[in-house]
Formats: structure tokens, sequence, C-alpha cells
């Protein structure tokens, strides 16, 4: 990891490195790090690295206290091993690859600390798959309501009994809420959550097992029936969550460099675009004034104060979802948090390290 | 690069690659990279690499006869310098990375072939970046209507005075027509297309240079004005550019392996989803039935016959957007043109060698 200093200011200013680029505000990180351990500390967190893809952002969370970790890959899971921060990892998803997770298995068994590798299953394929490949324990995925993976609540008990029959152990339930995420009304997600929590809640009676997983940064503070909640976009946070009443703040930044000025036109490019943000939420948010489109490696903006642009200017762009956009990096820099008012902050580059598959 | 054999079919079967992949089917290739270069032959192509962002795909196009490339990022020079493909490299984009820029210089000077690279400049400060950096030679970026880089026409021939005091040589002019490719109407396509050229025209004649650089996918035989097209899409296509009438065919999926079936439910999930397509167009599709969401590592799917489907089959989605989608990408892999029906064919693994920046 490089780390280089800066006397640019952090609000204002930019950081001397190449656009585009990721930039991690490390006073809003530890801001939000704080906050989320306040309100689950420990293991009542286990932090999904899909968000931030990135072991020195994983680090982190292991100071605060979060020692068990959520992945949607095998990569991910892999990574975070030959970093040294599997304690305890869960595949939150189903895996057909028998090889990557035979590979995954051995990794952990050959690492320096004791490394519990869990994984989600939810069919017949999936348990034959996983013991297969040597995996010990699983969570049963049941669905809540979000179409997508997880058996139905009614057929949890008799899918643990398949994988206790095939010498799995099974640890419990898991079941993501995914589509109550973004529902507006603090009360209305409240009670939409507990009806959907009470389906995994009547599968872990019939399955077994101490661990209820689920839950994301939306609902946090909402889901009461989880032993565990499986966020990561707190760390980051994006556009669409900062429209919820969530008490974390924006510290991930894509930033650009002005690279043509149109002053009769009214618009300025920067040299970011399709390539270096997720766009599947639309397109992101630029503070100093409105987004008209974005290209390939371009976004075209129209200043509020057009005198104020100059070519060779940066910009910042406030990413619409985290995930994807920091999927696309292979690297984000972390600006230090403020010590001294005006004195040089340490930038240090991130590998964003668990990309891929 | 990896070859294997497969025996699968395939219009209906999968490759034997983990998931989520991109597969190129060589056939649809070679008739888009024939009845290109029937069309613009030589260098009437310049073809824009930022749409595949792979030197072997690259290296096919100088089979076809197509020597000169254009690019979008400084990553994609480099690139295709390293791999001996930079008889003529334009960058057709702005940059005021001086450090970047005189390392492809460099690079290309030292290469064993002669490689002529040319920079897009619109600006005082991006001539004055191109003279620092030791760029030779330059086009006169000029704005025909998309709002983003490039000067008004009637500022070209300042701005290659400019250029020719700096010590730069111009070549001639370029402009994007980007906000026509997606006109429906051909002949209404065709008229905004001159409209849009003839600001380039005259741009042309105050700048001087044999070069006029434009066009893309969607204007490629509508632009009879240009001396070089810069398409690059046409080679593995999207399903945008298909619903135009042009004379290409699909040559690129995201192949991924169906992770969990709900017969009750109709539907099933595969392992793609946001980090493995480009989103910006829209979603992508499916041959077999609806599709109903994608979320990261997920894709939800409402098959057509829902008895045909089982846990471990493969499905193909053919992505709304070619180049953000190649980009998220490693490696695609190429499944050969069948030679003998029913033989197996070969499957060889392509780097996305040019990504980044």
């Amino acid at each position: 990891m490089a780390t280089a200093m800066t006397d640019t200011n952090f609000a204002d200013g930019s950081i001397d490195a190449p656009t585009p680029c990721l930039v991690v505000d490390e006073a809003a990180l530890n801001h939000n790090l704080r906050t989320m351990s306040a309100a689950l500390p420990g293991a009542r967190l286990r932090p999904h690295v899909k968000a931030f893809k990135c072991t020195a952002l994983a680090a982190r969370l292991t100071e605060h206290g979060h020692h068990h970790f959520t992945c949607a890959t095998l990569a991910e899971m892999a990574g975070l091993i030959r970093a040294g921060l599997a304690t305890d990892l869960l595949l939150a998803n189903e895996t057909l690859d028998e090889v990557k997770l035979r590979d995954v298995v051995a990794l952990a068994a050959g690492s320096n600390q004791p490394a519990r590798i869990t994984v989600a299953v939810d069919s017949a394929e999936t348990i034959k798959v996983a013991a297969a490949a040597g995996v010990a324990e699983v969570l049963i995925d049941v669905n809540v309501g979000l179409p997508r993976c997880g058996c139905a609540p009614e057929y949890a008990g008799a899918l643990a009994e398949q994988a206790r029959s095939a010498g799995l152990s099974v640890r419990g339930v898991m079941g993501y809420e995914g589509h109550l995420m973004m529902v507006e009304e603090r009360a209305e997600r409240m009670d939409k959550v507990a009806s959907a929590m009470e389906l995994l809640q009547a599968a872990s009676t019939a399955v077994g097992g101490e661990v209820i997983s689920a839950g994301g940064t939306g609902t946090f503070d909402t889901n009461s029936i989880a032993t565990e909640i499986q966020a990561g976009s707190f760390t980051l946070m994006d556009t669409q969550y900062s429209t919820l009443d969530l008490p974390f703040q924006q510290a991930l930044w894509v930033e650009a460099t002005v690279i043509s000025v149109n002053r009769a036109g009214g618009w300025i490019v920067a040299d970011c675009g399709l390539k270096s943000l997720g766009m599947d939420h639309g397109d992101p948010t630029w503070s100093g004034g409105d987004l008209w489109f974005c290209s390939d490696e371009h976004v075209t903006l129209a200043p509020a104060d057009m005198d104020a642009w100059t070519v060779g200017d940066r910009v910042r762009l406030a990413p619409a979802h985290v995930d994807p956009t920091v999927a696309k990096h292979e690297r984000m820099w972390l600006v230090s948090e403020e010590v001294t008012p005006g004195s040089p902050r340490a930038i240090t580059e991130w590998p964003v390290d668990l990309r891929h598959w």
C-alpha cells in the first residue's frame, strides 16, 4: 500500500492521484463504523464485504470488534482468508462451483487461525455441492419475500434434515429481506420487516441451530429477530441509502478531472463515466450543479457557477449505488482524518482486492 | 491464453468455465468483422477499442486490414503498444494527465514498429499538456452537437494555430456525433448526421490536415464526410444497437449458472448481476423468458417453460450495453466457429487486458 501526504483540503480540494479514482473520507468512515458498532456490537454485526471488496476496510471493522464476515462470492472468501481475516465467514449465497468451494475450504484449513466456513444452501443440489467440497457447516437459506434465492419457509426443516444426512452441521437459518431495504417510512419498514422475520423465525424453529442471519444497511435497526445483521453499505454509503433516515454519512466519492469547459454552452466535462460508476440506481450526484449524462469515460455537468471552473480542476461525485461502483476500481484512496487543522493529511492506497469471482 | 475443447452446442449449450463469464461466438464475430471491413476497408475504419478492451480481438481486426485504432483511455493506448498493435493510435479524448501521456509516448518510441500517437485537443490547456508530454501530432476535437468535449466549430482554426505554435503537427479534426447514434429512422439519421458533419467539414477547412475522424457503430454507413469511422461496438454488439437496422449480429453474452429454482413461484436465479453487466442502458435480455431484476450477484428470471430448468443449468444474457459490460470482466471466452458439424469446438481465453485507466 502506497501512502503519501496531501495538503489539499478534503472538503473542497482534491487528491493528487490519477483520475477517475475512488476517494474515501476517513472521518466519515470512522463515524459510520463507530455508529454501527455502538448499535450492533461484535458478532451482532456480520459485515457484508460485497459493498466495499477491500481487506484493508475489513481490517478496520475488526478493530471495531466485528470478526465475522458475510460474502457474496468465493473470491471474497478466498481474499479474506489470505488476508488473515477469516475467523468466521459466511457465503450468503448459493454456489454450484464445487472446485472453487473446495479451494476455499482448503485455504481456510491451511490458514494460521481458526477459519470457520459456512455456506448458504436452499436445495438438494447445493447441499450436495457443499458436502462434496468438504464444507462442514451450512445455513438453510429461507425465502422471506424477495423473489431470489431461499427455500420456502415450510420446507426449511426438511432441507435441514437433508443437510444433516449429508454430513453437514446446520448452524441455523438466513433470509434476506432485500425487498424491504428501501421502505421509506420507518414505522412501515418495521412492520414489514417484522412480518418477514416471522417467517424466518418459524423456519429457525423447524431447522434448529443458534444462528438467524438477515438484514442489511436499510434494516440494521428495524430487524429485531436476526441474531446477526449482514450490513455492508453503511461503511461507505451511497445516495440511495442516504434518502433513508439512517445515521450514516457519505464516505466515498468518485473523483474526476475536468477535461473540457464549454463556457458558452454552460457545461463542463470530467473524466469519469459508465466504467467508473455503478449506474443501476441511476446517475451519481454532484454538489456543484446539475448532472446531464454519463458516457463511457465522461460525465457532462452543468455548474451552478460556470465561471468557477477551469480545465484541470477536480470534481467529486457521490455514487447512487456503492457496491457496483467500488467493484469497477482497482483501488480506493483513503484520506486520513484531520488531526491538526490545516496540516497535511495522509493519502493511503487501499487495494480493492476482493473483486471478480 | 488457455484453450480447451468443448462439445456443447453453442446455440443452446454452455461452456465449461466458471460463471459469471463473457462468451463470444466466433461465427458472429467473424460475420461482423467481414461485414464492416467490406463497408469500410483498411484505414477507412479506425476501430474503437473501448467497446471490447481486448488486444486479441484488436489483432483480429488487423487480420481484416484495420491497423489504426481509436482509444478512450491512456491505458488502452499503452496496452495496444505493448501488444505490438500500435501502427497509428488516436486518443479520441482529452487528457490532462501529462505523466501518463509521456509514458505512452515513451512506450511508443521504444516499440519495435513505427507507432504513431495522436491525441485530441480542444483547449489551450490540453494543447499545453500534449506538447509538454512530447506528443507529435494532434487532432482538433470539434463539438458537432453532443454536449461533451470539442471546441466550438468556429474556434477550431484558431486552436489549430495555437497547437502549431506549441510545436504540434495538426493532422486534422475529429467530432463525435454521439447524440445521433440511436436515431431510429435511417433517413432522419442520414439528414442529422449530414448537418453535424457540415460543421466538422467547415472546421476541417479552417484547420487543415487530411483527417476527418468521426462516427460510430450507429452511423458507420450514414456518415459520408468522415475520412475514418471510430466504430467499436459492431464487433460484439448489444441489445440497444440491435434495435437499429444494422447488419451486425449479437456476438457476446454473459453466461451464468442457475443457483436456485423456485418452481412454485415461477422463477429461477442465476449467478450474474450488477457486477458483471453494464446496467446504464437497462436490463439485459434473456431469450428463455422474462427478466425480473438484477442484484449485485444475482439475476431473477421467469422462464417461459418453468419445468425445463434445474439447479446447475446455464443461462446466457445479451447485455444492453457492451462497453461497460466487457469492462467488468478479466477475460472473455471465444467459442470457435463450427467447422465440422457436431464436432468439439475450441474455447479460447481472451484476456480483457485494456481495462482501467
